[in-house]
């Protein structure tokens, strides 16, 4: 194998270069072809972090856990990002100055690089951004990346799909028609976590989810969504993986630092029975496969831009908007342009 | 123009045959290459309905409100079709006994149909099923077709997209947590309704909704997300639009049938801007685009599965996952391989 020539500017990303790190996820961002070329030279580097997801509705305190995650992590030597991808979050600034001051024990330090994903404009593109992102900082060596959802739609279920593990925070006292809209989202619970363990109800919900994860059909989904795929993993996503992994509820208190450790054990032998059971590599399989997909539409599209006269493009749309053609001959007719130019 | 030759049953469905309808729904759901010939059969005969997206947060008494909207459409003489796409809504099954019962009322009426998505396995293809589903309403001819979504993801936002006018509600006293995570969501509206009006805090949600609508930079996002388009449709999207349309906020008690007709008056009002100021046409152009593009993508990756053999596909994702070769050097060797077969 011929790896590329590394860049100076992916070099530094390499070697931690806080400001490197920062351009080229802006260059990311804006979605600028000069990030591909650093991308495919950092590509290498990348496939050594665990990717945690942190998920979990607004008020279950999940920005004061992941704070927590961080902190424990830092203690026990290992380097952290954070990616927060929700609006609610006072990584992203959405939240009350009370969680901000908090958040100031991290940013001082090192070892720890947080960054913010803006969902402004493009809510479609901010998956894709997200898992570039996350490919900068596993090259830049980051030992854990966390990864902060908010986890009701679809962007965030794709973003979720780029981690090894998935921690899922509940809490008590959010009432039911809250659960009940969470209820898909345990289904990609590799750790249950419920936060606020000092509320009344708290055993109730811990009582509640233990009953879910027994009876429940969860964990069926995971991680391939049914989206069209180059090959059918059904074979190779299930081999193993349900039998071995029991998920397990844990609680915590985040503002009072208490239950932390726990599950930052609970994610070290998660990763653990990832590499020993082989569904790492079927997860690095399946998410190479996912993004070669995303990569060749993104390419079919670019080569339409360049190939197809504008013109006849325009013609095209304006015909199946009035009615004259239908979209699917439409479709056919761009194809088959694009195979002969 | 030559139309493609009806089948029967999409004759069926265009006289509104509920069981062909139904059936075909199903094969919709279910992405059966069958169902793709009967839609281009129907396709010449959508684009008449007037599409209306109603979204709003779990506790704002959305149903109530869709199921009250969809009856004042009745006493109009309008056919209505409702499709609901939330899992905690009464149609999909997801509330309580009290709201069930409440959906009789439209259930042995002939003018109304009901349909609701099941979110089950892929939420990806949510979006993709939901435009479907649409399209064999409109060609069914029901006048109105209300999408009920609880507006929180991707999914839904893409769902949205779909319609030509969109209905965000809000309620009091549903915390100021809720309230910051759908602001996203008010930049989407057309006609904005807080419903729950004799709530003590009521006049204080429409206060703060009157003030966002006049400070907010709402209305930028809107029917564009931002993704790769065939065309750059800026000049397009923003022709003439955002000068006429006042977004206005309505209040109404959905539980004592209070404020309905007024709801209806600013759908049929911004049905007629539409019409009168282009925006229509320029929407189903947008439409087109967007839906040109999806199947155009699908095809490759259909191409892919049929053209390049299964070792040659996976052999390359094993590559990209052991960093042998980076994923944009595999997506090119594919689409060159593509063009060559």
């Amino acid at each position: 194998m011929i790896r590329s020539t590394t860049s100076p500017s992916a070099e530094q990303v390499r070697q931690g270069n806080i400001r490197a790190m920062a351009r080229l996820i802006s260059q990311i961002e804006r979605e600028e072809p000069a990030a591909q070329v650093e991308m495919a030279a950092l590509y290498p580097y990348t496939g050594q972090a665990h990717i945690v997801g942190v998920t979990g509705a607004p008020g279950t305190g999940k920005s004061s856990l992941v704070n927590e995650l961080a902190k424990e992590l830092r203690r026990r030597e290992k380097t952290v990002a954070i990616v927060a991808v929700d609006p609610s979050s006072p990584f992203t600034g959405g939240a009350l100055l009370g969680d901000r001051v908090r958040m100031r024990d991290l940013s001082g330090d090192k070892g720890v690089f947080i960054r913010s994903m803006a969902s402004r404009g493009s809510l479609g593109g901010l998956a894709r951004t997200t898992a570039g992102v996350i490919k900068v900082l596993d090259a830049a060596a980051y030992h854990t990346i966390l990864i902060e959802t908010v986890g009701a739609g679809q962007a965030e279920v794709d973003i979720a799909s780029a981690a090894h593990s998935t921690i899922v925070i509940e809490a008590p006292g959010l009432g039911d028609e809250v659960q009940s809209i969470k209820a898909g989202i345990l289904e990609i619970a590799d750790i249950l976590v419920v936060n606020k363990a000092d509320h009344p109800n708290s055993q109730r919900t811990v009582k509640t989810l233990e009953m879910m994860l027994h009876f429940g059909s969860t964990r069926q989904m995971v991680r391939h969504h049914g989206e069209t795929m180059l090959i059918d993993d059904t074979a190779a996503s299930t081999n193993g993986r349900d039998l071995d992994w029991q998920v397990k509820v844990y609680q915590t208190i985040a503002t009072q630092s208490q239950g932390i450790p726990q599950v930052i054990d609970a994610l070290e032998a998660h990763q653990a029975y990832l590499r020993a059971s082989g569904e790492w590599q079927e997860r690095e399989k399946a998410r190479s496969r996912q993004e070669i997909e995303q990569l060749l539409q993104a390419q079919v599209l670019r080569q339409l831009q360049t190939r197809v006269p504008v013109q006849e493009r325009e013609q095209l749309i304006a015909a199946v908007a009035a009615r004259e053609i239908d979209p699917y001959a439409a479709a056919l007719q761009l194809f088959i342009h694009l195979k002969q130019n």
